[in-house]
């Protein structure tokens, strides 16, 4: 019997904790097959670390609590393996860790950096003789992994952001008459205009906000654009706006990028929102607002999509029992069965086949002139929102789990990493 | 018998709705003293324009729908009354449109501007020899009335802020080993603290998020602030920040207002959370993060404070039952009859002490360094976010109300505003 680890690998989620829930659940499930499992602390860092926290020293209620706990509940790392012959001692080492602690299962929780390391730890069993069964576990608030239908933690970001940019064109509508006349509110999605996209589902139809969203896939065109908001100002009296953090000029220049120097002298990153509030009110004279929602979009689990946190939790215990029926190099995926009502079950796929490819969004979910989504979208998108799975609350706020997180003891000399 | 007017002054919040709701409702129980409400179309200025909205001509089931639809279901202007003396031709104009369509009561949804016009308004009977019993209900999320232990809206506002806090920083600390190490989130309150003050319910004590608020109130002491940035980052790995759009550097520039240019050359206005982390950046090296959260936190309908939902329709009801007791020149409060178990009650004040009168945040209520709330403000602020009011959600999102909104035929000429 073999001990199992996990890791959270880069930008955590609203819904990734259920994935962990889900693999630390099945595995006890399972003893026969699975002895303790241990989670990476902050990702694969604590493997090669030896950095190792003793789930079975949790409560199974504080388990349980991970269901409806947003952020990384390990700890999750920005760190990518390079190939073998690069970091040859860095495998070596990870062999090492796994040995000394008897592990033979690894589930990896990411998105497409972590599905290329997660297959190359699966092939350390033939290139280094150690011989471990690596699971990768999709998780990408992204949505731009190949294979799987949707990625878990998107749904609940769409759900947020849709309901978001309903709730402000409310607001704004309310008081365009004698104030602000354009919204424009912006989102994360710095290559796919996935999450973009979702805040097109506020409305059901063009005349209805967002008037305009502006994707990463689409070069800005400052004339359209300017065009079609005083288009929408004239119509509507106001005009609520989407722009991803990725929009860009034609000439290759993110919007947010834009030489910007602040108070303090010094170049500003970050903000596609201000830079096209901005543009608006020089060149049409309109008053505006703009939000950034940041990290507040992929934690907000107060409002997660319960259709997310049932596709996160069945993609643990599904990669669990992928270990335990002996697989190696695979994906537990999401695949449709059918859009309306929707129906979906738990597939496989090759890492090989997952490693390194973006899933980008179709030309024809973008509407023609680039500036909303289209009908095929929206089938794709509507049912990845559906149900509130509400958090517990105490005095006013969201009862979230606080891990012990212990560590097991060291074996091993210390490596720098 | 006469007709009501009913108008929503000034920057919508989640639960102003909820007060007109109370209002209608209540009305409609007293069809001996009230006949029909008649909403001004975006505030005031509907009112000058004789432009009311019919509200007997809604369903019931839509005024019920206004319990729990942000924005302003009937829109709102920013436009302040001034003195009879300098505005005689507009409040001419006003007992005009009140004379035609029989209106003997005038209900005046806003915060301490709104409260000016109010007064004023409920002068004109003395003044002008127009008799109208004019009641001020309050609503605004800077919760800076005077009089009234806190305001209808700033509740929800600070459940948001609060929720949006904690969600955020437990992505934060997940991620801080190798990435964002500094979190910022800028939100509103442009003269008094209170929603920044919110923040800190994020977190039970100092250890916990946010480890620094921004107040209006404190000048920015750079040195200060980067210091406890640094204590931050050393002590828990990161440093969560609430930061409030009115912060100001000690010679009074605002933050936000600091000379930056976009990429088109031009002043860029807004934006303290942008400038902090910037500064962050510069001075400390941290890799960070920032959000806006700028009309999400008062349109958050989905996160409503039920403790808010109820006082805000508690006001509308109140309003009314002054109306039909013959009462002028009042306004409806919130008194606070204990902190813990919270008990409130309706009370009534007079616009005369309301009107211009602006509640800043006791300086007892932030800690001697200036980077968090003490005690007494928990105390204070705690009941106020207590209770989820949920909206009802179709498909993923909230059913929000739309309304008919239509205008009673005009018998006055036309007037220029």
């Amino acid at each position: 019997m073999k001990n199992a680890l996990y890791a959270q690998s880069g930008g955590v989620t609203a819904v990734i904790n259920a994935t962990a829930c889900g693999i630390i659940q099945t595995a006890a499930a399972h003893p026969q097959a699975i002895g303790k499992v241990y989670a990476a602390k902050n990702g694969i860092l604590g493997a090669l670390r030896e950095e190792l926290i003793d789930t079975s020293l949790e409560s199974a209620e504080a388990i349980e609590g991970l269901r409806s706990t947003p952020g990384g509940a390990f700890g999750s790392c920005r760190f990518k393996l390079k190939s073998l012959d690069d970091q040859k001692a860095e495998y070596e080492r990870l062999i090492e860790v796994l040995k000394a602690h008897n592990i033979g299962y690894v589930f990896y929780n990411g998105g497409g950096d972590s599905a290329d390391t997660s297959h190359k730890v699966s092939q350390i069993g033939d290139a280094l003789g150690y011989p471990v069964q690596c699971i990768g576990v999709p998780k990408t608030i992204d949505n731009d992994l190949p294979a799987t239908d949707n990625c878990p933690g998107f749904g609940s970001v769409a759900k947020y952001v849709a309901v978001s940019m309903m709730e402000a064109s409310f607001d704004v509508e309310s008081m365009a008459e004698t104030s602000t006349k354009v919204f424009v509110m912006e989102v994360m999605g710095r290559h796919a205009g996935w999450i973009a996209a979702a805040g097109g589902l506020a409305g059901a139809d063009p005349s209805q906000p967002p008037q305009i969203i502006l994707f990463p896939e689409i070069p800005f065109d400052q004339e359209a654009f300017l065009a079609r908001v005083k288009q929408s100002v004239d119509q509507s009296g106001y005009c609520s706006i989407v722009v991803s953090e990725g929009v860009r000029h034609p000439d290759g220049r993110f919007l947010a990028d834009s030489g910007t120097r602040d108070a303090f002298g010094h170049a500003q990153l970050g903000g596609a929102a201000p830079v096209i509030a901005g543009l608006v009110k020089q060149k049409l004279g309109f008053k505006y607002h703009w939000a950034v929602l940041d990290y507040l979009q992929r934690s907000a689990r107060h409002l997660a999509s319960q259709t997310d946190l049932e596709q996160a939790y069945a993609m643990g215990k599904a990669a669990v029992e992928l270990a335990v029926d002996g697989q190696n190099a695979v994906m537990p995926i999401i695949e449709r069965v059918s859009d309306d009502p929707y129906a979906w079950k738990v597939a496989t796929a090759q890492l090989a086949d997952v490693a390194n490819v973006e899933k980008m969004m179709p030309r024809e979910f973008i509407t023609e002139d680039g500036f909303g989504i289209t009908e095929a979208c929206r089938r794709y998108l509507a049912p990845l929102i559906q149900g509130e799975a509400y958090p517990a609350y105490e005095n006013g706020l969201p009862v979230y789990t606080r891990l012990k997180n212990q560590l097991v003891d060291t074996k091993l000399p210390p490596f720098d990493i």
